[in-house]
């Protein structure tokens, strides 16, 4: 088996995010970096999540941060990732309903208590990689 | 339904390391904070991944980072995240015997190259969390 890393265009990253309902958000917090996984949806190439009101994940908001969402299948060792580098900030409510408007599917958050707080992350650059298992012999 | 967030114990956190082989490596590079999938095994609580001479995760090694591994299913809106804070150091071969000796399997680099620098992350603090779907009306 020959395996084959290949780079993903900004347009395969970004469907591919539209596929995903999970990914980690990483940032950097007083004990350093971070990375904590985030039910988002997707409004165009921004990333969106909400959050509670005292998420410690508010720490996000404001210097630059990674959202990385990747699939992989352990036993051919095959899959993908995508990470978005930018940096994420608190939308104003009244602009939420142009970025709903955007999206297949506004994010659900999973646990318990009120997410009123609507963070988006605005990309500064989207790169991807997806890695290929070959039987060798396969016409490449 | 009603979700429950509960806070996992170092053993559980160290169990359900041993159960999965892809985590996201957390660190920071000029550009900002990055989550990175990588293939990993687990040495007691030391995680260990193989990284090729060359590649642009060796930035990970000194200053803090973090690995993240997590498990979520989107049906039930339930799953797991575990959250590795420490250092990353480059394994001194001489070393890597005794490391290989607690591993149940040693982590297997899923892309082309020669990956033969070793990594360890000697944990500083681990943590977790499992997210629970309960039918209401259950006995909790």
């Amino acid at each position: 088996m020959q395996r084959k890393i290949e780079d993903l265009t900004t347009e395969e990253c970004v469907t591919l995010l539209g596929r995903e309902s999970v990914g980690r958000l990483a940032f950097v917090d007083p004990e350093g970096p971070i990375a904590v996984p985030v039910n988002f949806g997707l409004a165009g190439d921004r990333v969106l999540f909400r959050l509670e009101h005292d998420s410690h994940l508010r720490a996000a908001i404001g210097p630059p941060v990674a959202f990385e969402v990747d699939h992989t299948d352990p036993d051919t060792g095959s899959g993908w990732s995508v990470l978005v580098r930018g940096t994420a900030e608190e939308v104003e409510l009244d602009h939420l309903p142009e970025l709903l408007r955007l999206m297949a599917g506004p994010p659900r958050p999973w646990a318990e208590g009120v997410h009123n707080v609507w963070v988006s992350i605005t990309p500064r650059k989207v790169t991807g990689r997806r890695l290929t298992t070959r039987a060798l012999g396969d016409v490449s």
